[in-house]
Parts: structure tokens; sequence; C-alpha cells
């Protein structure tokens, strides 16, 4: 559509697609709710008022219209479906556009998984913009299966969907000065730039925001949110099936800020999207808090549109895409129907359309070294070992100083004081490099857990009671391609595959949810004591997060920053 | 100051160039009032946190800190000043960034009189950005200077102060598809469009919005505002010299739009200025009115920052520019001080730096082909003629039909019965035309008045009561290369030199303002009844405002958009 039949469209003097009729408006503009007729032409919205003549028309029986929704930070791969399974989990509870970075993905690939998913995302009817990963990988004390540095990252940045730099997780380099991290910030400087900086304040906030970036999801309390505020952040309220603040943060919100703040979920296991929803069940915690709809519904559509420059979209206006989502009601915020485009998407939940063509197949990323249960014995060069300590439901962990069993010249698992053995397998680069550690709070009696979603560098992460059942849990996800296990009596007991780089699974989320429902019960059948066993173990890898974690290198006291021995003595 | 430098000083590792302390900040981003130490350097907002070493402080006493004000829309050549003295006229009342469009001074040198408002811009503190004139001329019923096409436009968009295009007078010919338009459309489809779309309702509007303009400054009224807001405009609410609609604006917005509204000062005159103040006077109405002061200063500061995506300014905030006004208190909003880029430029209402440079003198803009008494005789082809009716205060006029006094064969102004003569001479291209009709309601008993400031095509405007009078006064402008005249016994009583583009003055804003009232007191001697006869002669050339106008080329109906004859029988 040209601009001149636009303009004929909008005057009435053609005929458009699509009327809606008997419906009002949640209007994020004027903030207020009004009566309107909205008329649709070539996936534009052309008319607000009434008598426009149209092929179709639908009566929405006094509904509520509003723009589709808009999730400002999401990780897909943290759904472990594929992108076309995740667009068509989503789409149906509203969601039109989600801004992501892909940097679980940019980890295992590099920039090969950014254009793997630059081409699913092309394929979809959800708009997928792309914030690019900028800390890939998380720290120097691990291997990754790729390093981007910012001359990586440039010949992407003039793709259309790229929007800019995604999460800068190393804000202690920003502030530092790091010469990478400035790179990418100055190769950035006329685009947009996500942060990321839990509990930062004081003097290293304002560095890292005079730095570039301007807006930050790690919030969990209204005081850092309000400083962050301040400071000049956009405040990207949270609500994953791990992190949850975004019932802390609403009490930062008054009538002059409340359009710098933009709601996301950041990550969301499948079973959660299925069964909370999407950025849909934002609105309804935060109207239950007391947030009135049209503020809320600014949260999730025109804040974020603004945000990121996304000029077509995130109001029901003259002009803008018609993304839209009938809600049943302004109390519940039932999803009745949703329009991307003007095209039916989805109607009382179901999808309506096809989410584009199977996703394509990616060969394995898995490239381990010769791997059997003798990798995984830990010589007992001390009596006191380092012990990661894993707090239930917490991403941190303990730093502990514990006796371990000895038997023989090894250091073994000593079940009845649940110290288990921990190991890391580098899978990206044949290293053969095994990380070898212990860890309590697990709980297993037998047997063991293994996953390949192991942040950020996505190495084998496996904990268990035996080395055989470690090493045949490891087995298996390396036949897989990826995936998660759980192991006992030398096999696998329960499995789901992650063939798409380890991380996701081109089964639908239903069929994924019900995997990871018989692994964690197969897990509490071993003994384990966490509720999310593999969510837990997803950030033992994780050197950036206290107090120590393992790497397939070795432990990592996070607080000091290094490298440390197994045994203290 | 690079990036590393920048965050050094952030992290307070070396000593900044200032620090402001004891102050509160009028945060218009967390939209609260906090204490606050501001630490800058190299001109950008460094520190928000105690503690920094500076090589100088200043003790704020309590006072109240605000960003720099932004003026959203705005013509210069409606001071008729200098963009240098109108730089100092209006940054000791805190404006600090202006958005113009120099259309005025488009339509009598084209090109070349936007490259000359661009060179003056660069030469002076007040940081001043462009959107482009987008009707030059206003129609095709008059002979203006230039003529700018899309491709005239062209070579222009890359200037880093080019934001966009200026306000797009043609609502008519956008909603008409007219390629020209639409070129220009074109052109600038991934820049901003500003709109001017007065009493623009319904479907029209959605057509015009659709096209592309998003923001508009000419609502009148509530009720237009909020159908404006909904179909997807920024309201710009104005408070002009002539033009004032904040007040009738301001019930529109609420907590939910407010960071679409934007202030905006459009058209205000030398004297107005330095009385009433600049965008400071319409924070002082809005206060004075109900609105909270964060939301009133958000107004002309954050929202129109980020209208524009000037990301670098509108807030006190890390990384932004030291753009700072220092308010008494937030009642009467009284200025004590400005700072532009970290550096003090008024206290107290006077400034302390200078405006750069002289002006650059500008050749003559007249062409006018030989000009006596004679061209302004009307020969008596009837006995009823269509006489332009003034409205006071108002630019509209009505469509008259009276009986015009005959002398023998020619028709002459009849003062007992308020029937002047008026004439607008070609002065661009030296045609020779001259325009002739009637207008009643200046009240004028002898004598002339004549301007050079004649929107949009500035051709020279003259009323009188005797043809030597008008001859007298039109030659007198000529000789001054464009101005304003009082004339009587055939020589100039009062007059105002305006030899930038026939539009400016280089004299002080004090000294022009002082000619203005002379020239109004003049005119009152020789019987004038209108209070500022220049602004409604002004207005009197201009054929896109209703009924009926006179150009170079005769009389416009506006309401049929056509050149009528002079006499109805």
């Amino acid at each position: 559509m040209n601009l001149e039949e636009r303009i004929r469209f909008a005057r009435g003097d053609a005929e458009v697609d699509l009327v809606l009729t008997n419906c009002y408006v949640v209007d994020v503009l004027s903030g207020r709710i009004h009566p309107a007729q909205i008329a649709i032409a070539d996936g534009i919205i052309v008319g607000l008022d009434s008598g426009y003549r149209a092929r179709k028309t639908i009566d929405l029986k006094g509904k509520y219209l509003a723009p589709g929704l808009i999730d400002c930070h999401v990780h897909i791969e943290s759904s472990m479906v594929s992108v076309q399974e995740f667009a068509g989990t989503i789409m149906p509870r509203g969601t039109t556009s989600v801004i992501i970075d892909c940097h679980e993905i940019g980890n295992v690939m590099g920039i090969a998984g950014i254009r793997y998913m630059m081409d699913s995302a092309a394929k979809v009817p959800l708009d997928i913009f792309f914030m690019l990963p900028s800390c890939v990988p998380a720290t120097p004390f691990e291997t990754s299966g790729a390093v981007l540095e910012a001359a990586d990252l440039k010949p992407l940045i003039d793709e259309p969907a790229v929007l800019g730099l995604g999460e800068l997780m190393n804000f202690p380099g920003t502030i530092a000065g790091d010469p990478g991290v400035l790179a990418k910030l100055e190769l950035f400087k006329d685009m947009l730039v996500d942060g990321h900086a839990p509990s930062l304040t004081g003097k290293d906030l304002t560095a890292y925001i005079a730095a570039g970036p301007d807006s930050d999801h790690e919030c969990t309390n209204a005081g850092e949110a309000e400083e962050k505020l301040q400071k000049g952040m956009y405040i990207f309220m949270r609500e994953g099936t791990a992190a949850r603040n975004l019932l802390d943060l609403l009490p930062v919100m008054n009538a002059e800020n409340s359009s710098r703040c933009c709601l996301c979920t950041d990550d969301r296991l499948p079973g959660d999207l299925l069964k909370r929803g999407d950025i849909d069940s934002m609105l309804r915690m935060a109207v239950d808090a007391g947030v009135s709809p049209v503020t809320a519904i600014q949260m999730a559509t025109i804040n974020t549109a603004r945000r990121f420059g996304l000029r077509d979209r995130g109001a029901v206006a003259a002009g803008y895409r018609a993304d839209l989502v009938v809600f049943e009601d302004l109390e519940k915020l039932g999803v009745r129907m949703v329009l991307k485009g003007g095209d039916m998407v989805a109607e009382g939940g179901e999808l309506k359309i096809a989410m584009g063509e199977e996703p394509a197949v990616l060969s394995s990323t898995f490239n381990v070294a010769e791997f059997n249960s003798e990798k995984l014995r830990v010589p007992a060069s001390g009596k006191n070992a380092r012990v990661i300590g894993v707090i239930p439901d917490q991403i941190v962990t303990k730093a502990l100083s514990l006796e371990v069993r000895i038997e023989g010249d090894l250091a073994v698992a000593d079940m009845k004081k649940d110290i288990l053995k921990i190991a890391v397998v580098e899978r990206h680069a044949g290293t053969g490099n095994v990380g070898l550690g212990f860890v309590q709070g697990f709980g297993l009696t037998r047997g063991a857990l293994a996953s390949s979603v192991a942040h950020d560098s996505h190495n084998i992460v496996v904990v268990g009671a035996s080395d055989e059942d470690m090493a045949a849990a490891v087995e298996k996800i390396i036949q897989m391609d990826g995936g998660q296990v759980v192991a006992t009596g030398g096999e696998a007991v329960a499995s789901l595959a992650l063939p798409i780089a380890g991380l996701m699974s081109p089964i639908s989320a239903q069929e994924v949810a019900a995997k990871l429902q018989k692994l964690n019960s197969s897990a509490a059948d071993i003994g384990c004591k966490l509720g999310d066993p593999f969510i837990a173990m997803s950030f033992l890898a994780l050197p950036v997060i206290p107090e120590l974690k393992l790497t397939d290198r070795g432990l990592v006291d996070v607080k000091k920053f290094e490298l440390v021995p197994l045994f203290v003595d």
C-alpha cells in the first residue's frame, strides 16, 4: 500500500479489508477508553470513525480493543521451544511483538546462531526485534562456543530487525573502562543499549548509565528502581518463571513516570507460558495490584514502542499496524481475539493460522572429546574442599568449605552429608576440559541429573551420586545433540532432547512441558529435594552470580572473580 | 570527552568542572523532587551523588534545578530580531533548545534563507534544530521568493540539525493526495513530520495523520485535542503573542496522556518575549491553572526531547547535557540561573556570555519593479466590491460585499464607511504585480500602514486612506530593504527597518519593541482602531485562512480556494 492508497482508504474512498465494530478502544495515547469503529486496510489502521465500507466486518460485541502486547526483553531460548512454537504459544495470549536478546544461542553458535534466530524470526507472524548479545562469553573463565567482539557484531547492525546492543551484563567491565566493552558501546552509540545492573548503585551506577545503557530489567525493589529512573534508565519490570519482580516494583510507579516503565518476561519455561500466560499475565497482576488498566496496557504497548523507536505500533491510531488484542473485560483481562497486521491470529486462545514452516534443522553443536566416567574422578589432593552450597529458589550460591569423603586416592560423593559431585563438560571445542567439584543441596541418594542448558556457555552440567550415572547422563545428552536427562542404574530414565543448539526442542510446548514435569518427578524419585533442579543446575556454571560456581575450567570464586583450587588444604 | 573519560569522571576518579550543591532536582524521569548534588564535566552531567571533587562549586541555596526548557515549535522570524538576539532574549528565561521551522525566510530566500538560519544557529549557544519548511509557497495564488519542492529539500536532510519536515499546512493537498506533497512525505518518511491541521476532524484528520504528520499545534479546544491525541498526534500546546491556546487545551490532559503533550510559542513578538517571557511563561500559566510543576516542566523538557528523538537532553540524568535552569520556587517559577552545557549563560535574568558574532549581513531581498501611486489606482469596473472584513484579534476575515465610493472612473477609499484601500506589492521577482482591493475595520482617517511581514510570501502589504501615503510607505520599505512603516502627509512618521530578508532587524529586542510601540501609537494617531494593526495586516495576504484574502495576484476566496474579481457586479 503506497501513501496515496493509504490516504484514499483513510478518506473512506475505497473499500477497506476489515472493520471492527461495537468495541471500546483502550486508548493508550489519550489515556481514555472510548467507543470506536476501526477500519483496517493492508494490515494498517486507516480508520477510527464510523462509515467505512469493508469487505468484512467483525462485531466485537462491546469488548475492549487494545494494541497488541510487546515484550520488551525476552530470551526465546528459555522457552526451550523453537521460534515457531514460541510464537504460536504467546500470540494467542496477545503478544504481537517481542524484543529479544538471543545470547544463549549466541554463546553456543556465535553469529551463526543469531542468524539462525533471524531467519526463523522472518518466517513467523510474530514481530521479533533483536538486541545483539553484548557479553559472549560472560567471563574469561569458561569455554564458550563463540567469542563475539565489536567487530563480529558490526556486520549485523544494519539488519532491519536489529535495534541495538542487548543487556550489558558486564557492568564491572563497563565501569572499569574495559576496551572490548567500550568498543561495543562506541559501535552502538547511535542505537539503543539495554542494561543489566542488579543492585548497582551510587557512582558506579551513574558511570554505567553515562556509558550508554539506559534500561534495566534486574531491579528487585522499588528503591533500586527509583535510583535507576532518576539517573536515566527505563525500568523493565520483569516477571519470569524464576525471577519475579513485578509486584515489588509497582510501588515506584506514579503518574509522572509510568511512561518510562515497561513489562518483560525475560525467561519463562513452556509450562509457565501455557499455564500463567505471557505479558497478558503481567497485566492481570498489575491490575489486581491496583494499576489502572490503561496504565498497565501502556506499559506493555506504547511505552515499549516509544523506548525502542517502533513508531508504527503500540497504539490503536491512524497509520499504526493493526496488531490488536480484544479483551473480554478490563478486570480479568481474558484474551478473546488477537489480530496481527489485520489478520486473525487467534480466537478464544486457539491459533487460527500456521506459524510458518517447520523449524530449520540445525546440525549438531556438540564437539566433545572422548568421554567416560574416568573423566569424573577427583584425586584426593586434600581433605577439605570448596563446595557449592545451593540455596533453594535462588541463583546465588554459598561458598562452603567441607570435609569430603575419601575412598582410596579419590574424593567421592557423600550422600549422607548431601555432598554430590558436580562436573561441567566442555562441549564446543573438543578441548576435553572437565571442571570438577562438589555441591550440596540437591539431596540425590542415587543417580544423576545432567543438562546442556547451563548459562551462559551452555556446556554440559551434571550433578550426581554416582560417576557411572553421571557419565550415562552426559552420554545421553551428547547422543541427543543436547537436552536434559535423569539417569539411574546406568541409564537415562527421563529425558528431553534439545537438538536446536542444545537449548531448544522442535516439539510442541505442551510436549516439552510434559517432559520437563517427568524430568522433575524422576529427579524427585532419586531423592532430589529441589523443586526445579534443572533451573538451579543451569545457573551453577554462570560465574557472574556469587558466590562459588563451576565452569569447564574449574571452580570460580565470583567475588574474587578468579579461578580457585578445589581443595582448601 | 571520550567514553573512557566520561566513565572516569562518573566514577569520581577525576576532578570534574563543576558541582552544583544544595538543590532540589525537579526530576522529570522519576516524577519526583529530590535533593541532589550534580557533577558536570565537559558539558555533560556525570554525577548525581555527593562526593565529587570539582574545580568549581556553586551553592544553589535550596533552589530547584530543572532541565533546560525546549520550545517544540517556534518561528524565530516572528521575533523580528536576529538569531543571535533571539537566543540572547530567550536563554535568560530558561530556554536552551528550540525546534524551529524557518518557513518565513524560506518563502523569501528559499534554501539560501534556510542555510542562513543554519549558519547563524551554529554560532549561538542556544541549540537550534530544524524542521524544514514544507509549504513554500503556501498557495499557487501568490508570488513568493522561492518554491521548495522535495528535490530542493533533499540536500538538507542529512544536516545534523535537521530533524524532519515542518508544519504541513497544506492539509487539503495532503488529503487530496497532491503528488508534490506526497513526494515530500516520502522523502521524510523515516524522519519526523510536524502537522498543522486547524479544525480538521473525522476521516480527513485520519487521512492526514495516516500520511505522516503526528503532531499538531493548532488545537483551540480540548475536544479537538482529544480527537487528535486519539488518532495519533502529539499535542503541541501553543501560547503565542496572537494565538493563545494553552488554557483552553489543558483540560484534555490526564496522567496517562501528559507525556504526549509539549509546549510551544510558535510566534512571539519581541515585546511579548521581554515582558511575558518565553516557555517559562507557559510553565507559570500551567501551574497557576493547577498542573503540577513536575508535569508542566515535563511538557517543556523530556516530552519534547522524546518526541524529537533528542536522547541527550530533557532531563537531569547521567550522561545528559548539562542544560539546566534554576528556579527560585515552584509556584512563581522565577528563573534564577541558566546553564548551557555546564556554562553559566544567565543569572537573575541577565546574560553572562556573548551570543556569538554579529549577525551576518544579508544582501537585499527586494526586487520591485518601478513603483508609484499610479500603480494603486482601481478602475471602477463596478459598484459593489468584495471587501475584506477584518475581525479584531482574529486572523480569519469576513468576505463582505459593499458599495464602494467612486470618483470619476476610479474606486477610492471611503473613510466615512471605513472602507480603505489595500494593496499587495510583489517584491521578489520584479513582476510588477500589485494586488488591489478594499478592507474594512482599520479605521484610518488619513495616512497609510505598510509592512514587508506578510505571511507567507512576505510581499509588501499596504493599507491606506490615501494613494500618496500608501506609495510613500511602500517606497520607504523598499528603501530600508524591508520593514514596517506608518506614513502620513506624504512621508514616513514611524518606521522599523527589517533588512534581514525583510523580516528581521539586526538591532536589539528592546529597540525593536520600542519601535513597534511607536508604530502602533502612530497608527492610532491617524485613526487606527486595531490594537495591533501590523499583526492583522500580516495575515491579510495569507490565502489559507478564510474567508477573503489579497495576494499580489488579486483577491482569493479561501473557501472556494480560487482567485475572484474585485467587483461583484
